[in-house]
């Protein structure tokens, strides 16, 4: 038990330490950052990479989400009916039909967004254009967001059971290295290798290829064996305790797997002409093979009986069912883990382009618009794996607790693109504008209810704090634009009118005693010619008499004020100077105030030195009206 | 298991957001800060409250620390013989009666101590005071330090222990709880309760009434009952596996209790004259008060054959024994607590006054000799509750874990101090001299036996810690002392030769383009009158087209310089500039740029603007000799 607790203390650790590592890499000038994420880029090379793709290259690159969660999609919607016992396996089967047949359906309905917006179009851009409301597209783009949060999560724990499935050793690590994984991709990602790189493509082919080799072995084992084998379950049987509720609770669960589908409609652009129709063909192969995938998985796990155990893996209890745990099993194991470390990183690449794409309409921090060194969006990078590392931590690095939080996010973004698609096809038509209205307008359907089926089945699973999110992001969202906008009102002037005029100018030079540093602060405060008042603040008698007369021994170089504090405080008696000068000061004027501050040569030393500067400085901009200067005096030891 | 982590889990994310809270408490303004600390005091309160103490008030007062021991101490000593079963609780009873003998060898030694220094003479002073070279008089300060950080932990660890004995609900929140009573006890010397208030008195002096009760009762249980009753285990047996090492081990256990003998011989000034033969008179009585306990306290142990339970105390299974869990049981138990809260809270007068001592010396960073609101010195407080804090999470709150840390450094002080005192009488002399260099030197031999046996006998449970972060701690005190030499060799000038003269200012105002807060900075800058040139740095042609056409139509307030950033970082440019002004420049001239800061209403609005001017200007003041101004426009929304 306290060996356990202490795990889970390093772990914590290790993720505070690992992101406040990250970010030191990341906000500083220094070598570590030059030596992870590579030499800066010029803002010039961003558009240089492009190389269309052929669409059988595209099909696996731009597939690793939507593949990938075949490792997790029927394993999550049996396991919700585990409970009832070896007569429910049977499910798994209709199960898996009606999610093709969904899949079937969403996969039309993008075909016609692709024919609607060939530049790619996400359902953030397809709702700002047929929705006036701004609130219908932040649906749309802050439930994708929420989404791709929980795809890195999900897609990194399910990728750490694979291996602990195989290596039952890991398993009690899987948190620190799902951290340690999300940790890699982002540098990875900060290092900005294109989504597109063909790289990406083998894995998720060779991933493709175990999985049909799975499958067919599946099928000569049941030619030989017959299809009802001594360990299948009855077929058919209604098994006790089988609510509707639980039914579709299943069938949510399982529908986890058609995460990812919105992937290709993005990216039409690098496509090869012509893109729109390589992209249709893409998606109706990508379509094909998950849905073989998922029926022929389904129906192996269904005829050998296997069950959920949380210690293995469905998709591994097959596959040593078939090949022991010889080679063809390491090599399913591992390019599963593979292709879900893949499907997480390409989330990284949609997160920070919509960050990006909604943070420059003004509704999200305008930093994520930022491009780092490499181009790529950091800051979206960043915050994506700190929310995800969040997720993980709290989850244990548990898919099937993760799973009822996911994918209501997509679904409510599928609805929304589909009815604005809808809307679409009414007010520009076109050829056979009808046929394509009335299947998005199928889409829409389906989708919203299969939307509405998840909240109401997951909701006290969890679902609920994605409901209680998304309208908080959504109103922050908001928010944000109307501050954006107040500040554009407010900082907006008329060239015509409003002219810099110089104003005048007091001041105020804190000494703390006769020395280098306040020699070099004077030095420069006479320099500005606006004649510097030097301030002393004394804390006693004694030392207060000692200043004067060391000032008068220097030859008075500017005039000296004076001020005593009776609480210890150099804050209070500089707001009452502060206010005294204020209140004679004409209109406009400025109050200015020049402190020295010793930059020690190593940064421990500034634990050695009063940081009392320091923080009058942040109050005083914080709370007052007030020019702050600061001259460094960099100490030689 | 994981109820049991999720536990830990709250705790840490407890204890983090506490000492946030603390020190933002402590850091602003605010009025959370004047609730719970209290208004501020002037510094001539310091004096004030200054009332002298008749011996019999001051004797509990200052002893809260040592006879708070009792309640570990003995149990401290027999759990380490606990593995060699029944036979081996006679023991407890020689090695009892070694620590006493140990406890008037110290008192009679740090009498010697108050006729030397009758104004108080903690260890460091004499140390300081008798040696020469710096480092013995650190080895004094830096054993006591660490000493003092062990003693918040053991003692509200040992508090808490009290209360899970009589309350096992309690038990799995011990270290929650003992944070709470860390941070409640920062909060009381934040307020500055002074260490000598007669309040403190009566807790303490009732604890002794109780633990002479309990003891009296004993007597009366076995003059009725026998003295050898069938509980009790044989007496003179050798066990098996009975090593010299596990008993100099049990010995230095249980000279745990021997801490805290110092706090008179610190406090001599707050005694009623004659004040050095009232201290004296002190001693003498705590140390017959706490040598019959002791002594008491473990025959009754013996003859009732208690064995050390993790679960329950030795206290108090030895009080439940003699009056069930009735109401003399629990004020034993309250009391118990509340001695061992008082002993922690004497421990942090201790530590904050010898770390702003030692400070003040110039060994430790000089903000611990920074005195707060209420004129304790609040830094060092919150290192302390920091420290003791991060030992307490570390060990779980189990004192039995603690006390091999423990000790070591008070014996270590112990020998220093009275190593300094022989030297002393062989310099001063002075009547019967010889008597009293011979009290100190048997003090210093067996003080550092003692010490000796501490550190072979404990160094693989933990006392290697300490023996590792002694010596890193004396050598940054010397790294430290050195370093604010060498600052003030640099810093000093002749006032004769070294006088301010005016020198040039070139400035530079950075603008992003032409608005409210760029007006707002220009008026401020050309108030200054050294002729501001406005820089630009632009990411692409278009947008630096852009600003030059509006600076043009704006009417060309002053000279405008424009850089392009290929890089997408202002910084670049910026020193390319930089470099180019230094070049040209006279020497003794000065770079000074001028920098806008958009200052949001509310605080979180900060996340929604780039805080570039920020990193900037860190970064400058880090790395170069350059005067930064900061111009804050405060935004109205």
């Amino acid at each position: 038990m306290d060996h356990h607790a202490l795990v889970k203390l390093l772990e914590t650790v290790f993720v505070v330490l690992s992101l406040v590592a990250l970010w030191f890499s990341v906000s500083n000038f220094s070598y570590v950052k030059r030596f992870l994420i590579g030499r800066p880029m010029r803002t010039s090379e961003l558009h240089a990479q492009h190389n269309k793709l052929f669409w059988m290259i595209a099909l696996p690159i731009l597939s690793a989400d939507l593949y990938s969660s075949v490792a997790y999609g029927p394993e999550a919607g049996i396991t919700e009916l585990a409970g009832l016992g070896p007569d429910a396996r049977w499910i798994i089967l209709p199960l898996t039909i009606s999610s093709i047949v969904l899949l079937a359906i969403l996969i039309v309905s993008y075909i016609m967004g692709i024919l609607a917006y060939p530049n790619g179009g996400g359902a953030y851009a397809i709702a700002k254009d047929n929705f006036k409301p701004k609130w219908v597209s932040l649906i749309a783009s802050s439930s994708l967001l929420v989404d791709y949060i929980l795809t890195v999560a999900v897609s990194v724990s399910a990728a750490l059971e694979a291996v602990s499935s195989a290596y039952p050793v890991v398993a009690p690590y899987e948190t620190v290295l799902a951290i340690l994984c999300v940790a890699l991709l982002v540098l990875i990602n900060l290092r900005g290798v294109a989504e597109s790189a063909r790289i990406f493509a083998w894995p998720t082919f060779a991933f493709m290829v175990c999985m049909l080799i799975l499958i067919f072995t599946g099928l000569f084992d049941e030619m030989r064996h017959g299809f009802v084998q001594p360990a299948t379950p009855s077929f058919g049987t209604v098994p006790q305790g089988l609510t509707t509720l639980l039914i579709l609770k299943a069938f949510s669960s399982a529908c986890s797997a058609l995460t990812g589908i919105e992937t290709i409609s993005n990216a039409v652009p690098i496509f090869r002409e012509p893109k729109q129709r390589n992209a249709i063909k893409t998606y109706i192969a990508l379509g094909v093979i998950t849905g073989v995938t998922l029926l022929g998985f389904a129906y192996h796990l269904y005829v050998k009986g296997i069950a959920p155990n949380p210690k293995e893996t469905m998709l591994s209890q097959l596959s040593s069912l078939y090949f022991g745990h010889g080679i063809m099993y390491q090599i399913i194991i591992w390019f599963t883990f593979i292709v879900l470390i893949l499907a997480a990183n390409s989330t990284f690449t949609g997160f920070s382009q919509l960050a990006a794409i909604v943070a420059a309409d003004g509704f999200l921090p305008r930093s994520l618009t930022n491009r780092g060194d490499r181009l790529g969006y950091s800051n979206g990078i960043i915050v994506l794996a700190s929310l995800a590392s969040i997720l993980i931590i709290a989850f244990h690095a548990q898919t099937n607790a993760l799973i009822p939080l996911y994918a209501i996010g997509v679904f409510l973004s599928f609805t929304v693109a589909q009815i604005g698609l809808v809307r679409r096809w009414k007010r520009v038509k076109g050829s056979r504008w009808w046929i394509k209205l009335t299947i998005n307008l199928i889409g829409a359907v389906i989708t919203s209810i299969v939307a509405v089926i998840f909240a109401v089945t997951k909701f006290t699973g969890g679902a609920w704090v994605v409901l209680v999110v998304l309208p908080i992001l959504i109103f922050s969202s908001l928010a944000v634009h109307r501050h954006y906008q107040a500040i554009a009102r407010e900082l907006h002037i008329d060239l015509a009118i409003t002219y810099p005029e110089a104003n005048k100018v007091v001041t105020l030079v804190l000494v703390s005693g006769v020395h280098r540093v306040v020699n070099n602060t004077l030095s420069f405060a006479k320099g500005l010619g606006t004649d510097p008042i030097a301030v002393y603040v004394g804390f006693d008698e004694e030392s207060i008499n000692k200043m004067q007369q060391k000032w008068k021994e220097w030859g008075t170089p500017c005039r000296l004020v004076v001020l005593r504090s009776t609480y210890r405080s150099l804050l209070e008696p500089l707001i009452r100077l502060i206010k005294t000068i204020e209140a004679k000061q004409e209109n406009g004027g400025y109050i200015h105030i020049v402190i020295p501050q010793f930059i020690p040569k190593k940064r421990w030393h500034n634990l050695l030195h009063n940081q009392s500067a320091l923080l009058l400085r942040m109050w005083l901009i914080q709370h007052k009206d007030i020019v702050i200067t600061t001259v460094p005096y960099h100490l030689k030891d």
